[in-house]
């Protein structure tokens, strides 16, 4: 039941036709890309299907138990039947990606015979032994085309996802003969999944520390520095200034379409993910830039125990992938269209749609970026995070609430170790999940 | 340096004679396919390049530091240079299957667009919710074709690799506040990896508690049940008869080309992976029957922490492989050439050239199974393990050595729980290596 019972006024209606009227002009100024919807008749079994499906039994829902009927208004959000469906933000589900690689048409179609990948093995001269080449060759290729990191005298692991190499980070820096666990901390707001990754085996080895800013013990440390960070967009340094700490650059989202690229990162241990870079979560794919070797190594022997390497098949789907990127960003003055150029432009039209709704309806907040020069676009460019990081106002104590009573779902504060005041909505849905979610934030008002 | 000096004598010339004799004599008989190595020109990074060359950085590699122009040796076995070439029969690396999968030319090749695999998700209906629909009803197709696995009122849940299954299985099946952790058993000789699998985080949830044979302890344990038996390739039964046991049945070799078929199994959790069944270990592809929702939710919880679900690209893969078995299994009587039979005379004609040798030379000796009647086949069949559980006899006490001084890697008992007198050889490797190993054995004396 609602806490916020609608009272209309002449003021609540100027509010909503204004934050109307900025949406729908943004919409037109930058909406200049096809309709998404028209492919959707194209797709038998692909995950689109579900975008506007909210999900049960999936990860770190909390909130709201949705009946058959709600999940089957699968609609464009044009449509009256928009009112009743819940948009589920919760996730950072990369689905906005789709469009432009379907406009890559068969470029990155990757064809794989059946006698492919049978053996466990990719490179027995390498460390890691279960990495493709091909793959391995890509991101090097890609960062030196990007800018963001540095891979010289770097050992590439590959994992599942990069959820997997935060684990094998965990397991190769952790002292194997120590008498208690190793802290891995974070400063908060963390990755609300930090947490519970790092405790549910209960590990020996290392324990989930919490937030890093009021971490005082003495002894060994891991902290994670998330830069930009998930869940709020800003850059990231090291909070803990004590002997023995370990630093792991979780660089998830430092890619040019969500913040400048300032610096070429040049840590010991630093992650990337496909899932976020490219939108191929689904493939779960994720590469770590190690300098030392005994921890390369380590991380290598915990892939082993875990699942014995990671897919080949996703690997050299990766690398084509990633060698599109790399090629649209070189061939930028031809027909290519730019991956990050494109997925800029995207990011800075949600962007500007998000703020224009939160300025007119005077209800939320959101983190501000001076904007910076960025080495990879060659200007100043904005930070436009894969997460909005809203802060309710007036006397919305409970925020993840109040938006589900509008039918949005997002992840509170809490799970971030900070106030139920704060919510991450992801930035990443399709356009009808991300319109009807301006719409909605549009209308809104207590 | 070796501990048995060769000494030469006319009964030793008769047992080399007789023994390459027998091996030549069974290779021209069954010896009836195409020569794999006319496929190694088309070839360009495909994991069979690896195939002669033995492994540093490998799992469970415990001996034989190997020089770079040995690992440059990687010819066909009657090649003089063969001589030197080790023989890595340590893993099951499954590449005998590649010719299988050759044969089959384009009928398993996949072909994923570019915009596949963006969303986490592949079924929000199910409880594991990154199960591919296509891969779960070819899995239960098999089963139903192969009449090895009840399917019916049982949770699928993907896993990379059965590995991670098996750690799913363990944090599902442990009380999540228990004081202590649940003793984790198996019963010697058990699969060498269980060991270190369930200690290397060092889970308060769970840990190794040996051989079930010895298990004494009051209070609950979980029992891995791995039948056939790998290493030895017996079908067991669980050996624990106490009060509070959970059983996981690791079935990953309980297919008709390995072992004869005798019933369906029909337990609370059993696993299986392709690795095994088809040979496509780079896949990364496993999958548990589970007969209780809460551990199937559990198990995909665990999989969500671990790596946020499975490839999908290998699960649409793994579907159309598994597909094709079905078909050729139900279109045996047309074109179509049965996986299970084909595999089956493979591994007959292997395990004959095995006997042979080991019978010709007496240092060996080798299990023995009655034939047994295969419900799959509808005749009576033999055991034909992936894996030959060697012991060495007279005074050779140390198998592994012995082996590997003939330039045979293979895995010594004491990974196994067991005397060093034993060794586990794999049967799954290509005909070269294979072929060699055979020729190799043929030739040895004391």
């Amino acid at each position: 039941m609602s806490k916020f019972p609608i009272m209309f006024s002449m003021r609540h209606f100027l509010v909503v036709s204004l934050a109307l009227n900025a949406s729908l002009i943004l919409r037109i100024v930058y909406d200049n890309e096809d309709d998404p919807s028209k492919y959707m008749g194209l797709k038998k079994t692909t995950t689109s299907e579900y975008d506007a499906k909210s999900r049960r039994e999936v990860p770190i829902i909390h909130h709201l138990r949705l009946s058959a009927s709600t999940l089957a208004n699968s609609t464009c959000s044009d449509h009256p039947e928009d009112r009743d469906r819940i948009v589920n933000l919760d996730q950072g589900d990369p689905k906005m990606y789709e469009k432009y690689w379907r406009k890559m048409g068969d470029k990155t179609t990757i064809t794989i015979p059946g006698w492919q990948s049978i053996s466990y093995f990719s490179d027995i001269t390498n460390i890691c032994w279960f990495l493709e080449p091909e793959f391995a060759k890509e991101v090097v290729r890609l960062h030196n085309v990007v800018g963001n990191a540095v891979t010289e005298g770097r050992y590439i692991v590959v994992g599942t996802g990069s959820s997997q190499l935060i684990l094998a980070t965990f397991y190769a820096l952790s002292p194997p003969d120590a008498a208690e666990p190793i802290n891995v901390l974070s400063a908060s707001p963390y990755y609300s999944s930090y947490p519970s990754m790092t405790d549910f085996q209960k590990s020996g080895l290392y324990k989930w520390g919490g937030d890093a800013k009021s971490f005082d013990k003495d002894g060994p440390y891991i902290e994670l520095v998330t830069s930009p960070n998930n869940p709020d967009g800003y850059t990231r340094q090291p909070v803990v200034n004590r002997s023995g700490g370990i630093l792991i650059h979780d660089l998830a989202y430092y890619w040019p379409h969500y913040t400048p690229i300032s610096t070429t990162s040049d840590h010991d241990i630093t992650l990337f993910t496909v899932s976020k870079s490219t939108g191929h979560a689904g493939m779960r794919i994720g590469w770590a830039l190690v300098k030392d070797k005994e921890v390369a190594k380590r991380m290598t022997k915990f892939i082993e125990l875990n699942t014995i390497g990671v897919s080949k098949d996703s690997q050299l789907r990766a690398a084509k992938i990633l060698k599109l990127v790399s090629d649209s960003t070189e061939q930028e003055n031809s027909q290519e269209l730019s991956f990050f150029k494109y997925s800029y432009e995207i990011m800075e039209q949600r962007w500007k749609q998000l703020r224009a709704s939160v300025e007119a309806n005077g209800l939320f907040t959101l983190p501000n970026f001076p904007p910076e020069f960025c080495t990879f676009f060659n200007k100043e460019t904005e930070n436009l995070p894969a997460f909005a990081w809203m802060k309710c106002e007036k006397d919305i104590e409970d925020c993840q609430s109040f938006l589900g009573e509008h039918k949005i779902l997002s992840r509170g504060g809490k799970h971030f170790g900070v106030s139920q005041r704060y919510v991450r909505v992801s930035m990443l849905d399709t356009d009808e999940n991300f319109n009807l979610f301006i719409d909605r934030l549009s209308a809104m008002q207590i």
